[in-house]
């Protein structure tokens, strides 16, 4: 397989953090990184081509959202997602199964939910060992996903990165439930791994290791897993209640995945969190996070964050970080920023979030030579 | 006066059609041309950087809007509004005089109600020859606007065009009151360009021309206007009920005005009238229009509109416009962009918007040319 490829560089001294290189079909992603989210095939206010002069080298997309709208046979059609979006750099999707039954259980932030967009209730219908049976909440049509019908969405969609089929159990079911699941969810990434291996399509598979807060299962769930012939390894399910258990859990966890494969850490990419999980060896880390705080005025800075609808940026005559060489810092003023969120204006949402992705990818350039350098 | 000067390259062998150049502090715009309407100190869903490449020559800002949000003191501390939204081309204000009537009538498009800001009922509480005493839509204060103070504000805005303060009164009034309005609109325009000229600040004052429907009272007005020392003319008011009404109007009224100056026609951009107006010798026009039908999904061709939500769209794999050299025609299709609309997403405005507004500035360098030509 020479279409994907992971480069181990260095290690730190210091901790488990590590540098490398992924090469994929649509080129190559620096390690660690930041993943930012475009759920329905688009970064929320921001179009492919600034997203590409950003430089972010790694894009989530939404299978779930985009079985529902456009439809994965349109995708197709267009010649699959880098197309039908003009985005030139790699993609990732998920394999739907998160979506639907997060959706049903409403654990999911409003931002997947598409709100915008919703006429009616998404529930899961019936979940048996073929998959789920659920109810769009676009047109009310009933869909089947499957590991199978998730994969063969996924070759259409043409991401780089795919993502096999799993289960997510609503959070505090009881343990035997749980490990149920785990050995559902494993089988149904065989069955998608099977499915991707007949027809590869230049694309890669991660699994998906699960057994949420429970260091038997999560060990049970690696050895499991590493045994079959995924090209990196997604953590998924449920991280614990606070931080500290979700670092924890990766303590445990990411020891025990293969060193000379790619990690990706599904879901997490607040700053808290950041420095801790790629300290303990994570490569990629997906989050809608600093896109959505960027919407809601939320700016993040080197000096921390800054609410750009407090009544002290009405005056504010700097760009919104003095040290930041981002379109908007470089253009515009917080002062211009805060006017425009106080009315209510698209183009702010579009300048904080040019900012935000930004400051995300410069960070990450930084960790990686901080790590370069042994320095964390 | 070096920094405004309106040069007359042609007129038409066809029609009154004339094509000149308007000299600016922030360099030239070419006439006959579109002035698009950034009311809150942004196009809707574009940032100043994307206008300015899109060769937006005159962006028009709503005073009145300003005033509210973030207020002209604000704006003058960035250093006006060409500073404040980072805009290196010429932009004109209005009075805030049709705003303050138009709202408290309910006159205006929902645009320039900025409905997502609105937490008072706007409303003009007394008006009398100092003024108008109105209520804010955003915090319910009251304001006082006057010539004196209308034109301090535009002053402070330092747009390079301005606007006397002027008395809009609702349709249907009797031609009695019509007349007594226009007088005192008179007045006030009088008082609005002493104000100007006791203070330059390197900008140019149109005057409006008002009367309504009736031609007795637009003869007046150009009477009364044409002695004064404006820099150019503009045309408000009521201009009937229907196209042709409008045309006739003009008809009337372009000729009265000096042709050595430039003259504006305020809040008309539609396409069905734009070649008949610019027959009748307008050289630049306003108007939402073009911006809002954009964010609506109605989308400007060489072969018409094109509304992105039709069915029919979903797999329109070319761009909007095969002829199209814009930024969104360059780099995504129609069935991206329907897909955009379909998921809520902003960049589907943001596209959109692009599309039109360039679509505007391209067919408004054809009408030169065609002017040029002696073809219209």
């Amino acid at each position: 397989m020479d279409y994907f490829k992971f480069e181990l560089l260095h290690i730190s001294k210091k901790s488990r953090a590590r540098v490398g290189r992924i090469h994929t079909p649509h080129g190559v992603i620096d390690t660690p990184n930041f993943v930012a989210v475009g759920t329905n095939a688009t970064l929320k206010a921001l179009d492919s081509k600034t997203v590409n002069d950003i430089g972010l080298q790694l894009m989530f997309c939404n299978t779930y959202h985009l079985i529902l709208q456009p439809g994965v046979a349109t995708v197709a059609q267009a010649g699959g997602l880098h197309k039908f979006m003009n985005r030139t750099m790699p993609i990732i999707t998920d394999s739907g199964g998160f979506q639907v039954f997060s959706l049903a259980a409403g654990q999911v932030s409003d931002e997947l939910k598409s709100r915008g967009t919703k006429k009616y209730e998404g529930s899961v219908l019936k979940t048996n060992e073929d998959g789920v049976l659920f109810r769009s909440y676009r047109d009310g049509q009933k869909i089947l996903l499957t590991p199978e019908s998730s994969i063969a969405a996924q070759k259409a969609l043409g991401a780089d990165i795919i993502i096999p089929f799993d289960e997510l159990l609503p959070n505090n079911v009881d343990p035997s439930a749980l490990e149920r699941s785990l050995h559902r969810t494993h089988r149904w990434e065989k069955r998608s791994l099977d499915a991707h291996l007949a027809n590869p399509n230049n694309q890669a598979m991660y699994a998906v290791v699960h057994g949420g807060t429970d260091q038997r299962l999560r060990g049970m769930s690696t050895d499991f897993l590493t045994k079959l012939d995924f090209d990196g390894f997604a953590l998924g399910g449920s991280f614990g209640k606070n931080h500290q258990e979700m670092f924890d859990l990766l303590d445990f966890t990411v020891p025990r995945l293969p060193a000379d494969k790619p990690n990706h850490l599904l879901g997490i990419g607040d700053l808290k969190s950041v420095e801790e999980v790629i300290k303990r060896g994570i490569d990629t880390m997906d989050s809608s996070h600093p896109t959505r705080c960027a919407r809601h005025g939320l700016v993040f800075t080197k000096n921390g964050p800054l609410k750009i609808l407090k009544p002290e940026n009405k005056t504010n005559f700097y760009s919104l970080d003095k040290t930041c060489a981002c379109f908007t810092c470089q253009n515009f003023t917080a002062a211009y920023i805060h006017h425009l969120f106080k009315a209510s204006e698209m183009t702010g949402y579009t300048l904080a979030t040019i900012h935000n992705l930004h400051f995300m990818v410069q960070l990450m350039a930084e960790y990686r030579q901080k790590i370069l350098n042994d320095e964390i």
